[in-house]
């Protein structure tokens, strides 16, 4: 079976969003320079089909994100929020028609809603049943390959406490924030057991990887 | 002018100590975990004269701590707690006889006491005018050279956010400790612009510095 894996960005003080987070605003006020170096580079802007941008050593890591990846788990905010869109189905999300996911994602919600299919293989299904029922969706879907927690700090939170995360991904930027989204802001964490895997210095930015030892 | 500056171990939840911080358990639960990757080294071993332990890549991180330090700022837990204990000047804080340090040392606390000259050339002072009053005498004590903040947490965030720091050293320990006391908990520190300046890799612990820019 695959891992259960996620890439966070965040702030030395442990954010992944700022605050205030919104339609028009959805990384919150200072988010930005959390994910800044991803959003410069080439190979991100390429996803969402613009030119330009860098190449440097984090391009490896947007490149291989999806890499032996089989499905995707994410919350309704990474969807894309507005739940008073869904009843008609006019609300797509905010990833285009043609999402840069190619393969079934999950999406925890309080609100049904038949599955949505985008173009280029990307279909949305949303769940009720709580995080632990859609990872458990997820890794049906997914086979021998991964499940990828794409966010938001909620998904992320539950399924780090809920001990059913392999692998942590942590792009670590050098900004504080002072307020916002914390992904490991739980006391639960302090269950799990980690090993150091792999860090990455790069332009602004440490990447660095933990496995959990069970 | 010298810099200003301190290297902390951190959680990946941000916590350099665990809950219940003691005389008898000063890293609080879990707080060793944080601080192993050091513990076990030679040259820790060596300051406090014991035989034995690791060498590795975070060898030169803790030799060259004190390297360019001219003075050091702490808070009263760093020192040694029990304030019931200063007035007869019984307590001589828990780095025994022959401090580490062998310059003098500035110790934030509510209550005044005589300097303590310990042997080595440690010589402990003890300002009770805050944090800031307190780092204007390390920095006269420290002249061309730099000022190492000690700790504990409270030291640190303090002079992160009246903007006093000029770098960061954090050493990030793989591990979450889910409670405990954070260094980087304050809105203010928002306001801070930072580069990443230096990564080390090494066993069970990644040593990352920052440098303020202003």
């Amino acid at each position: 079976m695959g891992k259960v894996r996620f890439s966070v960005s965040v702030s030395l003080d442990g954010f992944m969003a700022g605050p205030g987070q919104s339609v028009e605003d959805p990384l919150g006020k200072g988010g930005m320079q959390v994910h800044r170096w991803a959003l410069e580079l080439a190979a991100m802007r390429r996803m969402f089909g613009q030119p330009g941008g860098l190449v440097n050593a984090s391009t490896p890591i947007i490149e291989d994100q999806f890499a032996g990846v089989g499905a995707i788990l994410m919350g309704r905010n990474m969807f894309g929020g507005q739940p008073g869109d869904w009843g008609d189905g006019a609300w797509r999300g905010w990833w285009g028609e043609d999402p840069p996911y190619h393969l079934s994602v999950f999406v925890v919600t309080h609100h049904p809603r038949a599955p949505l299919a985008m173009q280029g293989g990307t279909t949305f299904h949303f769940v009720t049943e709580g995080v632990e029922a859609a990872l458990a969706r997820a890794r049906a879907a997914a086979g021998e390959k991964d499940v990828l927690l794409s966010g938001g700090a909620s998904v992320i939170r539950q399924c780090l406490a809920a001990g059913l995360v392999d692998e942590l991904g942590i792009s670590l930027a050098p900004v504080f924030l002072g307020r916002g989204e914390r992904p490991f802001d739980d006391p639960a964490l302090a269950a799990l057991r980690l090993e150091q895997a792999r860090v990455i210095e790069a332009p602004g930015v440490t990447h660095l990887r933990y496995r959990v030892v069970r």
